[in-house]
């Protein structure tokens, strides 16, 4: 808990998730957004913060870590910069709010994980989805006991569109650029932890996913801790839009949660009945649960609540992902146990 | 009840839903269709009843009624058939199952009634729509209690297309002929009867039905008398095909049934998200309506179970019908107590 | 078009709706809310308006409207002032939105009117249901031909809980307080002046309502310019939520749209399958349609654009719901152009 | 193709299943059902077949298959039946209808349909579920290039109540028994054939699965020939009942049915939202398939036109679901072309 009224927001990263975080921020009363600091600051930026009454525009995310008057830190830059500046802003005192995937080395977000500890500072990790009003809805029901014993979780995530070539190559795959929103939901939905993954992949969309070694359709197979079982698909070109569907089901029932649209109109002609698309994209569709982690991070800060999504979730978010980038490297089931072997049998 | 095994049942019109009929009684094991009667029987009728084993085929449907061996007659030919033809099948004593409407003037109607009362005969009218499990659900629900005290009854009852040109003069306009159906309903899912009505119309499809005296799109306020109110709108054209629901109000909530539709495929595209139109026309929708009022009336022959819809039903329906066409010539609210009234000065 | 930058607003009325419009201008950077008056000003609102930066807390509103500082002026407080406060705000030179209806007599809407031609400002009428998501898509496609001419428009309207018997005796009625925002709908859905209205009303949820002679649930049917047929049906407690949907169906097919709902969750358990209730009451459902349309006046103010809603709107809205309130008190429908007479004749 | 103007039938077993086929026999002209066996004839089903016109009643199907006047037989016995029946009837000429699995063993599969061959008579398996509305949908729209190349299949397919135990016993498991049904459905809806399977299954419904060596759910993920990846997920329990459901996901878009229902009611109350459960269990919602299927068999019979489903059909997915079961025992994906060395290693 700061002990100042109002908590100060250090951005470090300010591509797109960056502003719009501080845009959220600056909705709330109880924050001040002082400072902002990304590689590649220049007169946009400082045009931007500027509209938005931020003072500070720094290239050297250091100087803002430095900053006594700063509480709090968004990361919101590549996640390969994501464990230093975790470190960095642990060790000068900073609460920290982190985009996912914390790194893509298990080791390197456990050593993030232990400075946060170390420090005694508070780490959310950014899974939005977990803020969605529909999929808030399946866990409560799931939690109350409505659908009994969970016994099948299904989880679709597709996109509209691939991302730009560029991004793939650094992206880190489907399984952890993508479907870790999925592995989290997954675990936030069942309550449950996942044991053992089979990964099925195939390039259906475009060859340049093969290029890297990655894939652009790929549907997983879970197994939980409870004896549930799972299964996710995802893809990276839904034409008719973003897909983001749940569905829990148990021993005394299910509950399954849709896409959410523009509006309910629906349309009559002599060729058929027609309704408009999906909302088209996450900041349409998770606009609002954006909104709300952000909210919960200051209240965790200011009112000593509970972070809503912590460090040990994005660990394990990322264990499940490479779990299941290698079991298609494998071609069979991996269990979470034999992880540490696999991976130092690789190495 | 008739002291047979089987009934033996007589047909009386065999156009479209007169065949229907027959096919479906055909289809019960308890029944024999011994004779069909049409003023146009010829080479076609014959054929058509030799493949169904309906050894007489007449022109005179005196001649059927007169048969001794029949023990129930189904009157589908035209509407101004329908009083001579119940009061003979009456005199005969022959149970009646009758199309509606019994006729187009309530005093005929009336004197129908009476000679299937005088001659102990049963007296069924075709409102198939009863039968059909939407509507069942609907009834079921507001008899039971689930919506409390009915408010509001609204009923949505559109046509693919408008009949031919030649039916529109002798339909007995919109009313008689196509709201007809949805009075009945009214009276069905509300379990009240109609005391006033108030109709608005227009000739918007085509231009023909003006010729006629009549309208192509209605709208009708009721008010029934248990207080509740109640609107009907009718189109001739819904091109995006038969559009038939019916929402029930309450005090303790709402019961609403939509369209039947051939699958439940959604298809998701670039341009949005499609369905297929609901089922095409009645005979697709009321299919196994059609046949349930038939086996009921079967039922009530052999087991002397109650009809499902009784002779004052028709009559019913068929004052609100007039009152509602004496509505839109008067441009005022109609009360069915002051019909009689209003009739004798007409005349 | 103001000449400052920003566009400094004073609130007159800091009720419910006031306060929302309130909240709604500070989110808009190029607002500036400078003043509240409220009969009832004291310390609750000068602590509400300390809050939010607000300088100027007066009972007075003359002190407002005189306050040479003011761009605009948004009327929210009981219908009965709007007229003479729209007339002191236009002499004054300060545009006005104004919450519906204007008043509850033509010839004082009138007057108002005049007042803003002559003093050359801009009034909007608060009908926010007109950028309401759902009902703006019904719209788009009725002006886009996509369902050719219109024939049919059906709109219910029907609200969770009925209002404090305080305020039912000084509402206006049924027809005045509630279905007028109906009444602008159709005319906004439709494109098209309503020419004549019948309306049954019934007293079926309290008897209150009677006591002022007004009714708790009414349908009435409506007759526009373009030869379409409308029906409205109002019912002051639906126990299942608020019920906003609207239809419109025409010669080439139908658009229609039904209510939002918190979460698109379907819970399928061994007693059936469920959903939660629609968004519970104006404010959740049109919390994004009080947004636009303030944000459209504030545009209008600054950049010259046209008012999405006109004085004339409010005009049109109240006639058409003084023609259903006759209609129910005279039990026969009602033409716009014969209620100056009619209102002569009571008088 | 028979050379009689009908086509008479013989039954082999007479339990729920056959009784349906033959009473869906008789409602076609072109058929006469001739004969019935079953080990268990007796009084009763004398009974039956004396209410349906069926002359005789035999227990041993030797005789009825000798029977030369019979052109087709029905095989609705016991799974373990099915080969040697095939054969007999096969060498005695008679066009067979063979209820799923042929056999739970490739070979024997294999080897009736080599004397189905050798025979030159016609063999139909009874995948009911092709000739359902909704999947018949998803075929024509994935066939007619609606959604592109299908790039996911995904089946849901639960039951409302286990099999009794002593059934689980004899069963086949839940791979040949229940999903086997699944696996026709991904052959028929992407057009494509299975070359791997991962199967993950779980016993969370009843320890007897267990001491059978089964599981009473399960998910399977499918490798198809063109690149697609499927997933099926199966439930011996869905207290809500019956559901199944199917999506196609492709290239282009999606298509995806769901469950169909006894009626379109919607019950708004305070409570919620709710509707009824889907039709109950496979004879309500197969209902129109099964009749579907007989019919074009009959038709395949007397007109020669192509059988819908053929031996093949029944055994490829025969392979899939024994590549299913050998997967979950193994705990690891097996491919289908690695089947006959596995099976070889394992005897």
């Amino acid at each position: 808990m700061t002990n100042r009224a109002k908590v100060k927001v250090g951005m470090i990263g300010a591509g797109r998730i960056g502003k719009i975080h501080a845009d959220n921020l600056l909705r709330l009363p109880q924050v001040e957004v002082v400072a902002v600091s990304d590689l590649f600051a220049g007169d946009e930026l400082e045009a931007w913060a500027a509209e938005r009454g931020i003072g500070l525009v720094v290239q050297d995310s250091a100087v803002l870590i430095a900053n006594p008057d700063i509480d709090a830190v968004f990361i919101c830059s590549s996640t390969d910069t994501h464990v230093p500046l975790i470190e960095q802003a642990a060790k000068a005192g900073k609460h920290i709010f982190c985009e996912k995937p914390v790194s893509m080395a298990i080791e390197q977000t456990e050593k993030a994980l232990e400075a946060v500890r170390a420090a005694g500072v508070k780490l959310q990790i950014g899974f939005n989805r977990r803020f969605d009003h529909n999929f808030k809805r399946v866990r409560e029901h799931v939690q109350g006991g409505t659908i009994g014993e969970p016994h099948i979780v299904k989880i679709t995530s597709r996109d509209p569109n691939p991302p730009h070539p560029d991004y793939i190559k650094v992206s880190g795959g489907i399984f952890m650029d993508m479907m870790i929103h999925d592995f989290d939901m997954a675990r936030y939905v069942s309550g449950s932890e996942v044991e053992e993954v089979y990964a099925a992949g195939g390039v259906l969309i475009n060859p340049v996913f093969a290029e890297h070694g990655d894939v652009d359709t790929a549907i997983v197979t879970l197994k939980f801790a409870n004896g549930a079982l799972g299964v996710i698909d995802n893809s990276r070109q839904a034409v008719y839009g973003y897909d983001q569907r749940v569905e829990v089901f148990g021993s005394k029932g299910s509950v399954a949660v849709t896409n959410d649209h523009p509006n309910t109109a629906e349309i009559s002609t002599a060729e058929g009945i027609t309704r408009d698309k999906p909302l088209h994209f996450f900041l349409e569709r998770y606009n609002a649960a954006y909104m709300e982690e952000t909210q919960l991070f200051i209240d965790s800060l200011l009112k000593g609540t509970a972070l809503p999504v912590e460090g040990n979730d994005g660990l394990q978010a990322e264990r499940i992902a490479l779990a299941a980038k290698l079991s298609r490297e494998l071609g069979r089931p991996v269990r979470l146990d034999e992880m540490k072997e696999l991976m130092a049998c690789r190495s």
